[in-house]
């Protein structure tokens, strides 16, 4: 299945309205949280890192700076049994945004890639699209042409992404997520997660920590490979809901995809999230968009010792660089907090070494 | 804070209408799943109990029997490395019932009493229900009034139990737990949960299985007490939900707790909690009711080694003997899809030799 040209979606980002935006593209916003190898719990801490010599051992990606350092002495400090900031395992909740935390989310919210192709893919049984202007637009690989025509793109994006059951719609997108490329870097979207963030998320773990992803994107996108790619099972996925009804279909027990949207994991909705599922104020929340404020502010209104993060898009030469005028990812109110309430804020440029793993992941 | 007469409430559980049991009631059924001890975590099993001896020794209120002797077999095959039914612990996945299951629920759902005394404790900010029929009826502990009040009763219940914060709520629900007794047992109700069921949750733990409650009783009246009592974090509580709101109250992000109840998890809500909070099918499933009809077919679905469980509540001396015909807890065709379909039944009066802990909680 083919993904839109760079340059259609470059126009795509700075076009779609905010209906869209808010019901299916901000669906993708978000935030997550693990890395690579066994599932996350929240046991015994292993010895932590104790050392300036440990945590780069343990974060070999991130340079030593003041966002490492931060980090380190964090850590550090509530896992420290007797010191005063000191946080038993079971309250060590770190959650992370996923598109633009964990992975890119430039040119567009890989979700959305995945559900046109999903409207390109459900095309031969709906012949009464051919005279729709917005699916016209996705099979012309039109995104100016699209985005006048949001009206008519959200149907069709319901349509095609409904009335499968969920296992059915999970098979769908592993098989997406072997085939698709991204437009710019021409590798899996699962290759184009962070490294510095995988180390952080089995740094956190090792330390006890229980990781979750808290994000906008919908929980059945992310499941298939959080657990793989992030060491985050899916039990610990946080994401936006669209409507599911338990049926008998041929006789067995079957969970189908209705169209609704029916909880957007973005914003305000993101602390609502975290007490839905999790039911305990995180300590450590890292964000990289506006959509991660509140969750940022309700991490940090708890008791004790606890650590915002904000990741800042400024790489255009290894990533994309945006943040207060960006469609997607915008990063402005966020920015202004952080830097009023001296939130630990990231810059790629500086921070990481590295960016994306050297090694593809496995299909 | 008083609770209703057990005599009132034998009659209301027979004459509140099925709006209010599926609205607020039914909220209060569900499933439940982990006994005291540590956080349940997907982690490595330690030796599995290999025969009847150590099971006797894990299950001591178990008594040898078909019951015992099928979970037994059932988590020994699933556990042993090299079996033919091997289930890897992260896929280990147990869901429980609460209300019937891991507690009592006669006469009435534990919540229904909270949600009641709530509406005591919240009669002098509201001088307008004295002359509101169905308060009269609960102020002078008329059941039989009560339940021709319902439609009155039910804006009362929403109006006491919302407004607050969650934390203010948290504290209420575990002031109330401290206080409040069992009408027909004189003790807490977290006292009033079945010892068998505390140590099948930590046998199941301790052979590698993630346990979590599945239940229709909402999630902010299970969590204050299920890590300490039932070993099973907020995290692993998956029950009905109310809405919530992010707001800033006096310059502090709080959530706000709406009147509306947003999600029913029960009977074929169930599955849907399932796949929304876990996203991955259980293998194990543990309930007592027609409620949980659905979340066994649903596990029992699967592929592999699976087992569905219904306690069968026929012990009149010791707890209570109900099932088809009950208000509460009715047992009636998930019995016969028992029966039918060869799941374990356990009967309370020949399978568990002892009912509820003999050590009281701690307040």
């Amino acid at each position: 299945m083919s993904v839109a040209g760079a340059g259609g979606v470059q126009r795509i980002r700075h076009g779609l309205a905010h209906a869209v935006v808010l019901a299916l593209l901000v669906a993708t916003l978000g935030g997550c949280a693990s890395a690579p190898g066994g599932g996350s719990t929240g046991g015994t801490p292993s010895a932590g890192a104790s050392s300036a010599a440990s945590a780069a051992t343990a974060l070999p990606s991130w340079r030593d700076g003041a966002a490492r350092q931060t980090i380190v002495r964090f850590v550090e400090s509530v896992t420290r049994q007797g010191s005063p900031e000191y946080v038993p395992p079971a309250e060590r909740i770190a959650v992370f945004d996923n598109d633009g935390t964990l992975w890119s989310e430039q040119p567009l919210y890989f979700q959305f890639f995945f559900l046109l192709d999903q409207v390109r893919a459900a095309a031969p049984q709906h012949p009464e699209w051919k005279s729709n202007p917005a699916f016209k637009a996705i099979m012309a690989n039109d995104m100016a042409g699209l985005m006048r025509e949001e009206k008519r793109l959200l149907p069709l994006i319901a349509q095609a992404n409904s009335g499968m059951t969920v296992d059915e719609y999970d098979r769908t997108i592993r098989a997406w997520l072997d085939t698709a490329r991204h437009p710019k870097f021409n590798r899996r979207y699962t290759d184009l997660v962070f490294q510095p963030q995988l180390e952080l998320l089995n740094y956190l773990r090792a330390n006890g920590f229980k990781t979750f992803i808290v994000s906008g994107g919908t929980i059945e996108f992310m499941r298939p490979w959080s657990e793989r790619v992030y060491g985050i099972p899916p039990e610990q996925v946080v994401g936006s809901t669209q409507s599911v009804t338990y049926e008998m279909r041929g006789g067995q027990p079957t969970l189908v995809r209705g169209p609704k949207l029916e909880f957007i994991n973005d914003g305000a909705g993101k602390p609502v999230g975290i007490y839905r599922q999790i039911g305990r104020r995180p300590i450590l929340a890292v964000g990289n968009s506006d959509g991660d404020l509140q969750m940022l502010q309700y991490t940090m209104a708890g008791t004790g010792s606890r650590l915002a993060v904000l990741v800042h898009h400024d790489d255009a030469e290894r990533e994309f660089a945006y943040d207060r005028k960006s469609g997607i990812g915008k990063l402005d109110r966020a920015l202004d907090e952080a830097r009023a309430r001296g939130w630990t804020v990231i810059s790629m440029q500086q921070d990481w070494s590295q960016i994306y793993p050297s090694v593809r992941t496995q299909p």
